[in-house]
C-alpha cells in the first residue's frame, strides 16, 4: 500500500515527518510518497540516511505551496492548488496513492480531501473524529470540529462512521453513546434529544447518554457529539493535561526529596505519558470522504506520523470505508433514516 | 450573617456537613442554621462536641423530607414541600438567613432558589457557575448545567453574571471570554457568533473567544457558554483528572522504586492536589436569582463545606447581586441589549 505523506505540514519541520515516514516503512508493508519542496525533501531525506531497501520504498513528489496553519481552510486550498495537501490528495484521486496523512492544517486537510475525492455515498456531512485514552479500550469521538452546527442526522450518521473505525480497537459490535449533561433519557439539549429517538430506532449498538465524566472510563467505544462540543472536549482535555503536568512539576521543582522522589518515579511517569499521549494513537481519521485520510497533530513526533501512517493502512486493512457505506445504506433500508 | 446550610445533601451525611458549619463558624463571623432531620441533627452535633461560643452560633430547624440526588429537580420541589432544601430557601425568603449552602442534587436547589426568592431584576435565566483552577486566578464559567439550550441574549446576561461574581478573584474589570472551537473572529456555531456581536458591543471587558485549551491557563477570568457545554466541561474535566491519577498511581504501584520515590514526592503531590482541589473553592455558585445560593460537590468534605460558606459570606460581602442588577441596567440604557 502506498500512502502519501504531507510533509510540509506539522510543527516540527519536514525532517521529523520525513523520520516517521521511514519508521513505518521499516515496520509495516507500506511506501510513502512524500510531497512537499523536492529539493528540500531531498536534502532532508539524505541527511536521515535511510538504508536502499527503505530508500527504495519512498518517493518524492514536487508541490510548490504550504497551506499554514492559521489559513481559512476552504481559501486556502482554493488559492493554493499546488500545496503540497491539494497535491497529495490529487495522488489519491488519481489512484496513484490509497491515503493521506498530514500533521498541517485539519480544515484544510478535510477540505481537499472531500474536494478531490467526494463524500461516500450517503453521507451528508464528512468530519474528523478523535481517539481518546481512557481506563480500558480508546474510545472514539466525533465530530471533533468539522461540523459546529448540525442536525441530528448528521449526529446519527457520526454514529455510523465512528462505529465503522472503531473497529481499530473492538471486534464486538461497538457500543455509541451520545454524549449529554446527564446520563437519563430526556437529558440534553434539543439536538441531543432529537439524535437519541433516531439512535434507539437504529440497528446501532446505542447504550444511550454518556456524561463528560465518561469519556475516560472506557465503558463506551463511541461518542457521538457535534463539532462545536467535540473541538472543546478536545482542546479543554489536551489543556487540562498539560497545565496538570505544569503544575505538578512547580510542586516537584519546590523541595529536593521530592526532586529525587520523582527520579525514582520516573519510569512510572512515563509508562502513564505513554499510556496518554496522542503520539501512540496515530491521528484523528477523517471519516466520510471517499478514501482515507488522517490528520496528525501539529505537534507530532516521528513516532506519532509512523502511528499515523501504521493507522491509514489499518483502516484500508479493516475496509473501514466499506463498513461506512454498508451502514448508512442498511439505516436508509431498513430504519428509514436519511437526510 | 446567618446562612442556611442543606444538613441533608451530600454523599458524606449530615456528620461532615455539619464539621463544615462548624470550622466555618469558627473562622468567621456568620451563624449556621442546620436544615433537616432535628433529631439525627442534633445527635450529629453532640458527637462532634462544639465548644460552647461555637455551640451558640449554630441553630437547627426541622425539615421532615429530603430530596435526593436522582430526584427531578422541578418535580422533587413541587412535591418534597418540606424538604430540607426547600425549608433552607424559604427560610432564606423570610429573611431568617441571607444565604444557603447545599451539597445536594444542584438542580433542585437552583429551582428552590428560583422558587422561593425570585429572579433578579432584568434576568432572564438563572444559572449556576463554576470555578475552576488555572495555572494563575481561578476562572469563573457560566452556565455549567442549569440552562442547555440558550438564546445570545442569556449568555451575554451570564457574562454580566459571572463577570460581579468574579470579583471574589479580580479586583480589575473581568476579562469575559466567549467558549468557542477556534480564537479567530467568526470562530463557533450560531449561538456563540451572536453572543460574540452583543458582547463585542457590551461595556464589559470582552476579549473574543477562547478555546478549550485557554480554561487552564488563567489569561481569563470569566468564560461565557451554554449550560449543555459547560456543564460537559465540566465533568470532562473532573473525569480526566480522576482517570489520570488512577493511571498514575496503577504505574507508581507496578515498581517499588517508584512506589519509595512516591513517598518522597508525596508533600509535592499533595500542593498539586490542593492547588486543583474542589474543596478549596468552596462551591458553585447559583447567579440570578434574589438571594444567595451556594452548591457544593456531592463529593464535599467538611473543608468544603466551610469554604462554601464563607464563600457565601464573601458574596454578600462584595454586593455581588448589587452588582448584577447595575450591570443589567447599564447594559440596557447604554446597549440596549435586553431580552
Amino acid at each position: 500500500m502506498k500512502i502519501a505523506l504531507d510533509a510540509m505540514g506539522g510543527d516540527h519541520g519536514p525532517e521529523e515527518l520525513i523520520a516517521g515516514a521511514l519508521l513505518a516503512v521499516e515496520r509495516a508493508n507500506v511506501s510513502v510518497c512524500l510531497v512537499g519542496d523536492e529539493a528540500l525533501l531531498k536534502n532532508h531525506l539524505a541527511n536521515l540516511h535511510p538504508k536502499d531497501d527503505v530508500a527504495s520504498r519512498i518517493q518524492i513528489v514536487h508541490a510548490s505551496q504550504v497551506v499554514e496553519m492559521h489559513d481559512h481552510p476552504v481559501d486556502a486550498i482554493r488559492k493554493k492548488r499546488d500545496s503540497s495537501i491539494m497535491v497529495a490528495f490529487d495522488l489519491h484521486k488519481k489512484g496513484e496513492v490509497e491515503a493521506v496523512v498530514s500533521a498541517g492544517n485539519s480544515g484544510a486537510t478535510l477540505a481537499a480531501g472531500v474536494r478531490n475525492l467526494g463524500r461516500l455515498a450517503g453521507i451528508s456531512r464528512p468530519g474528523i473524529a478523535s481517539i481518546f485514552p481512557t481506563l480500558k479500550k480508546p474510545v472514539v469521538m466525533m465530530d471533533v470540529g468539522a461540523n459546529v452546527d448540525c442536525r441530528a442526522v448528521h449526529l446519527y450518521q457520526f454514529a455510523i462512521m465512528a462505529s465503522a473505525f472503531s473497529r481499530m480497537f473492538t471486534s464486538d459490535k461497538p457500543r455509541v453513546g451520545l454524549l449529554s449533561n446527564g446520563e437519563e433519557t430526556g437529558k440534553g439539549n434539543i439536538l441531543v434529544k432529537e439524535t437519541y429517538t433516531l439512535l434507539q430506532n437504529s440497528n446501532l449498538n446505542f447504550i444511550g447518554n454518556v456524561e463528560g465524566r465518561d469519556v475516560f472510563q472506557g465503558e463506551v467505544d463511541v461518542i457521538v457529539c457535534d463539532g462545536f462540543v467535540g473541538n472543546i472536549c478536545l482542546k479543554i482535555s489536551e489543556g487540562l493535561a498539560e497545565a496538570s503536568m505544569k503544575m505538578l512539576r512547580d510542586e516537584i521543582v519546590k523541595s529536593l526529596p521530592a526532586k529525587i522522589g520523582y527520579l525514582f518515579a520516573l519510569p512510572a511517569f512515563r509508562r502513564f505519558k505513554k499510556r496518554v499521549s496522542y503520539d501512540e494513537y496515530g491521528g484523528a481519521p477523517l471519516l466520510g470522504m471517499d478514501g482515507i485520510g488522517i490528520v496528525s497533530h501539529g505537534k507530532s513526533n516521528a513516532r506519532a506520523i509512523m502511528n499515523a501512517i501504521l493507522e491509514a493502512k489499518q483502516m484500508k486493512d479493516l475496509r473501514v470505508n466499506e463498513r461506512i457505506v454498508a451502514g448508512i445504506a442498511a439505516s436508509t433500508e431498513v430504519n428509514g433514516i436519511k437526510e
